[in-house]
């Protein structure tokens, strides 16, 4: 199935910026990718990853530069023919049996949502449907889906649902992460440290 | 199957304190506990809910009063015998598909991760684990089961994964729940609004 993983290249996860310096963020913005890259190696999706700007890094998938923003650029896609998956680049949980999971989900429309009201894959069946990615999306992107009388699915899956956007987002990939991404943390020096009692990613 | 639920009758939900008044958070414990239960209904599931104090509202389950400890009082249930299932009473996104899958996953212990690297619903197969809910809970009852030579099964959940203890979670309750919590939140005036261009649960 044609798959749209969309990258920003110009300024990866400026939210990590009190943790990371910027050669960081695209260090660690790239493993998350690589990460998510592999999980789809051994399922249908076919992959094409659209970035904001050139990468340094050379893809075992195509890639394509398109700096429009998110809304457009994948509206644009869905016109192309659906069916047509898209999914996060900074998902470093994601397993081949979460991706499965999502495309074995009946529905016009599957959503798998984004810790923090955000939609971090959608399987897109009917080209009635369109995408609004700001705000509370998941709400939105039922809603759009209501309006045109399409059929909404679900996958309920921590994986796909653990988005790394904050630095408190860092302690889910140490503790469920097996590749890049956590690998990256610990070679940066992150650990898990218990502060105040909780659980936290933290580097001294 | 036998099934613990702790709830703490005593201060409940206390780092919820910025939001919501002593009774508010009583009230809305009681709320998740409720959608917990209700998720429970039609599944194998035979909860008892063991709670620190003596409860204001009726359950249509058991109730045992036992202010020990978390980890004693899990500890002295598993000796008791298993198969056993342990479950946390904040998950007002609880399905029963969610616990279905909970108990369809192989392994002497089977877990269900919390965000925050904690442990929000277990089952034990074999009387040899024990648990440690403090700190990294998730972590230490994977290593106290390989140390024990038992095998460990997973379940990969968006909806069991999400206990509510701080006013971040609350966002999840409006966006993704359809019960008891959610209904208290929108009584008690919470609403999704969109701060700083991410959504969050404000009331004004």
């Amino acid at each position: 199935m044609r798959t749209i993983i969309p990258f920003d290249a110009t300024n990866p996860k400026s939210r990590l910026s009190p943790v990371l310096s910027p050669v960081e963020r695209a260090a660690f913005a790239n493993a998350m990718l690589g990460d998510v890259l592999e999980a789809i190696e051994t399922t249908v999706l076919e992959p094409t990853v659209v970035t904001t700007a050139p990468l340094e890094v050379t893809l075992p998938v195509p890639v394509r530069v398109d700096d429009r923003p998110l809304d457009p650029l994948v509206n644009d896609v869905i016109e192309e023919g659906t069916p047509v998956a898209v999914l996060m680049a900074d998902l470093p949980l994601l397993t081949p049996d979460a991706i499965r999971r999502l495309l074995d989900t009946e529905g016009d429309v599957v959503l798998g949502p984004g810790r923090g009201a955000g939609t971090n894959a959608m399987v897109v069946r009917d080209e009635a449907f369109s995408v609004d990615f700001h705000g509370a999306s998941i709400r939105d992107h039922r809603e759009i889906a209501r309006q045109r009388d399409l059929s909404v699915g679900t996958v309920d899956s921590f994986r796909l649902s653990t988005d790394v956007d904050e630095p408190g987002d860092l302690l889910e990939v140490l503790v469920h992460g097996e590749d890049r991404a956590a690998s990256w943390l610990e070679s940066a020096g992150f650990e898990i440290q218990i502060e105040d009692g909780r659980p936290a990613a933290i580097r001294d």
